[in-house]
């Protein structure tokens, strides 16, 4: 016998198996968590409040609110269709605010790698989220996960290679659109992977504060390296120098000549450059680097609302200096996801790592939370929260 | 008994020592070539023409002839001073002329690595010369090295890690200012050192027909690579194609839209780009990169004569494409030139590899090859005949 109990709430079914054993004349009880097999019937339908992008960003506009839409009328069923590929039906917790983000909502361009989401469909993104459903074999409900998702309190997702369940719930399940998730590998990839850190090297970080940079300078910091990082507000700096352990930091937006304030911070020049912003920066770095000297560009947050580009004059400068330049992306890095959770999951008990998060409250703020990316207004990682759940 | 010979021209005395043997009441003779110990006394002293460097080229200031002057009337003592450190003194054979140079000739600037040689010197540059007296225990008289010279008739040079004896005399003597020196050790270490490279994959080589160019892209054929090359005239396209074994070949100033040539050859995409030249062409082959791609940066010659460098736009891309840009100079391989000698001669001998030289002759003609370069006059690598020598 088998029963099923509901609540009010959209959680999903509980089972209780119950079973007698005629030879003791007992009954036992057996609780299965959102068996799916036992579900099947009873499946719910909820309202699924989502942000859906009206319109493609176009080159050269600085995206606003207006380009995204909360729609509220849409229900979902949660279970996977019977028809689906295997896939898993989740409750969205965190979601991720990215600047990379702009490319998913731009036309699709020639020479940019990223997948759009088209318009009047959920924004795409990474995210925290609780399986509900699952016809997944590496996901059952009751799982966390993290990974690709929507904009949306419900998702439907069929996991590809863009999603990892969750194997530690004892730390905030928010680090895992942070600090244990894509930012954080990103940040760990970039910096042990790319940038060929030796101890005692002199590392600038750009975008210190952001969910990326303020992971490279500690992971710099322990490994023993010198760091300095910038940022654009004296309250980042502040936060830089005296929360998140940079050597030193500096409002670029108060340097008149930023190669002379690279200068001043790196007076024998910089081993490594883990770039964030591009332009301008890239540019005064370059003049700045050491012999073997490698730039990780990450980003180039300065220049993805510009109409064209802007051009970088001292590229030269890596000839004679033997620098290397190199640009990636985690996706190209999976595989080292799983080394750098535990890793970093211990680094955070031992209260090695320092995560700022930038929270923002329900689903309806997550277009100024996007928006504000682009106008420095996230102080550490942007994130926001359509619903908290242990 | 010793005897010095001394001939007319300028070449160092020989010594013949002439033994008398009591017992059988013979002479024997032992010649010993330009024996430093018994030619002391005898040293010549021979007049020495140069090129000197009037002035330095200015930033933005194109190369012209009348930066240099062919000073006729200072002498020189072919032998080593006393009072010197371990040094040789040679006679140049062959001088290479190198786009790398006008470095060498310009005022020394912050962030260019590259020592200037002061005006009022000779100019100084790679090449090949027969050793004519010797304190340095890597040389002797009669030996031949090729590195770090000047432009003149007989240099006094103290040798450090820029100079190399040569181990084999039965291939040219001036492969040793090219293919077998420092522009086949930069093609080398840039091919195979920094590139990366895999057989099947596909390979732009800028400025394919000069003294690099034109051995990357040998080299990448040996492996098994696509390539295809670019140069600044038909001429030079046809070598290219029909000599030097590319896969294809274009006039970059025959074409409107590098971008588009570019696609036309690789429809797929840019595995390798070897960058000779910088600029435009290097902003549209960002855009035609694989995932995965490698830029080596060797040289930017389309930039060096401007006042301020041009910008490239496309840095975005090696994003998405994770690429790495690498910049480079040879200095920092020579350790690697011994296994490349060895592999390179052999590679002549087997007739594996073709080297397309442009030869001036003469001292005085060493200027106006020196400014050609700059419009892209040569054909194959540069360089001049001092002294023809076997």
């Amino acid at each position: 016998m088998c029963i099923h109990i509901h609540d009010a709430q959209d959680h999903p079914p509980i089972c209780i198996y119950i079973t007698h054993n005629p030879e003791s004349s007992k009954f036992s009880t057996k609780l299965k968590l959102n068996s799916r097999e036992n579900q099947g019937a009873m499946a719910t339908e909820v309202a699924n409040k989502k942000v859906v992008l009206k319109r493609y960003i176009e080159r050269g506009e600085t995206p606003t609110e207006s380009i995204m839409e909360l729609v509220t009328a849409e229900a979902i069923t949660l279970k996977v269709p019977e028809a689906s590929p295997p896939a898993v039906l989740v409750k969205n917790l965190y979601l991720s605010c990215d600047p990379y983000g702009r490319f998913i909502m731009s036309r699709p361009e020639e020479g940019i790698k990223i997948t759009s989401a088209p318009p009047n469909s959920p924004v795409r993104g990474y995210g925290v989220a609780k399986v509900v459903d699952s016809t997944h074999p590496d996901f059952k409900a009751g799982d966390y996960l993290w990974g690709i998702t929507f904009w949306e309190e419900y998702s439907l997702i069929t996991p590809t290679e863009f999603n990892f369940k969750i194997n530690h719930t004892d730390v905030p399940l928010s680090y895992y659109a942070g600090l244990l998730g894509m930012p954080g590998l990103t940040a760990y990839v970039g910096f042990h992977e790319i940038s060929s850190p030796k101890k005692g090297e002199l590392v600038f970080v750009s975008a210190a504060s952001g969910a990326v940079g303020q992971l490279v300078g500690q992971f710099a910091k322990l490994m023993g390296c010198y760091v300095v990082g910038s940022a654009g507000s004296d309250e980042k700096v502040n936060l830089l120098k005296n929360k998140l352990g940079f050597d030193n930091a500096f409002n670029y937006k108060k340097e008149s000549d930023l190669g002379a304030a690279l200068k001043r911070y790196f007076p024998e020049g910089i081993d490594i450059y883990f770039d964030n912003v591009g332009g301008a920066m890239l540019d005064a770095v370059l003049c700045n680097m050491r012999l073997g000297g490698r730039v990780t560009v990450c980003g180039m947050i300065s220049q993805y609302n510009l109409k064209a580009l802007e051009g970088v004059h001292n590229l030269l400068s890596i000839i004679g200096n033997c620098v290397r330049v190199q640009g990636f992306t985690v996706g190209q890095y999976l595989h080292l996801y799983r080394d750098f959770e535990e890793k970093v999951v211990n680094y955070v008990k031992e209260g090695k790592i320092t995560y700022l998060e930038d929270v923002a409250e329900g689903l309806e703020a997550a277009p100024a939370a996007f928006v504000g990316l682009f106008e420095g207004k996230n102080i550490g990682k942007k994130l926001v929260v359509v619903a908290r759940e242990q």
